[in-house]
């Protein structure tokens, strides 16, 4: 190995280990325009995706699409929360301004081949919005994923046209981070790994 | 962003989009030796793990496990198709030891935590073995997933004592490949990707 080739090496090895969650209120301006995200798409659909059943799709919500999923948060609270204040639902609705670029990720388990069985589906997203956030990373984008009940909600199934069988798994927030994060720790290899 | 800045961005493109599953009866070696691996597992642990659940491990098959590989995809062959021939389960007992390295990926789906659902676990090890692929990559190791029935079998299970939650996702191989191959199509960014 030439000293450039190790140098490449402990690039890419620092990049992957230094991106972690950086939350969407913690996210500003400026972020990726369109031209970037279609790059960002285009490393995630590089993504293993067995029988090429490409499981998975994604929605970037403009403002319009933040105004429909801020009462989506709002009526999905009420719905777990029948008792759930005024103060609380607005509370609910500023989580969808949260952050400049906010996408949904969807994966769409709705395709028949007993070879594939769901959970490959979802490991094949998980690996493209990994591949994403990595081409964000490149960038100088920092990023956050943000889940909640409100996605398996049926105002949130509803209000974004998701099929039967198709899940929204979390959401790809991206942008500049506003404060200086301490580097996560991360679980050592010992943790995980056996040698058997 | 300045020329060399462009040039990273472009680097990291390229790897992230000309990665592509090669099979592992096409890989040989040289492949990552086991301090190589330590550094692959240790980009996998810096995935989005929701609550820091951990939930995944890994299993490096040495030789005896590949032995114990090998009657697994024989009797799991029998236990589906009780008129399998001897040629057809040699040739299942041979798909154990090809290709210099093979790891279990194992998806675990026990601990309790209501705000982090099944396939949130099962996108995080997604994101995991992407970062391991990446991270070989860049060592110019290339690598190919693969999954079958056997991984469901009782019998696999009990070889490398999962535990009920826990579940085989795919092997993961890695090494040098013995041919050169077509880069891959891969989906348009407008095949699944919506603005809204």
């Amino acid at each position: 190995m030439t000293v450039d080739e190790a140098a490449l090496v402990d690039l890419c090895d620092t990049w992957i280990r230094s991106r972690q969650h950086v939350g969407p209120k913690h996210l500003s301006e400026p972020a990726p325009d369109e031209p970037t995200l279609r790059a960002l798409f285009a490393a995630a659909a590089a993504a293993p995706d067995h029988a090429q059943l490409r499981p998975w799709r994604f929605l970037v919500l403009g403002p319009a699409a933040r105004e429909r999923l801020s009462e989506v948060f709002a009526q999905a609270l009420l719905a777990r929360d029948p008792t759930a204040q005024p103060y609380q639902m607005d509370e609910a609705r500023q989580k969808a301004f949260r952050g400049p670029v906010l996408i949904l990720a969807v994966v769409d388990l709705r395709a028949e081949h007993a070879d594939v069985p769901p959970m490959e589906r979802v490991f094949s997203l998980g690996a493209a919005v990994q591949n994403l956030l990595l081409a964000a990373q490149a960038r100088g984008f920092a990023s956050g994923l943000s889940s909640g009940r409100a996605l398996q909600s049926p105002v949130l199934r509803q209000a974004f046209d998701l099929a039967e069988g198709e899940h929204a798994l979390c959401f790809i927030s991206l942008g500049t981070p506003t404060r200086h994060k301490t580097p996560r720790q991360r679980p050592g290899v010992d943790d995980f790994v056996r040698w058997i």
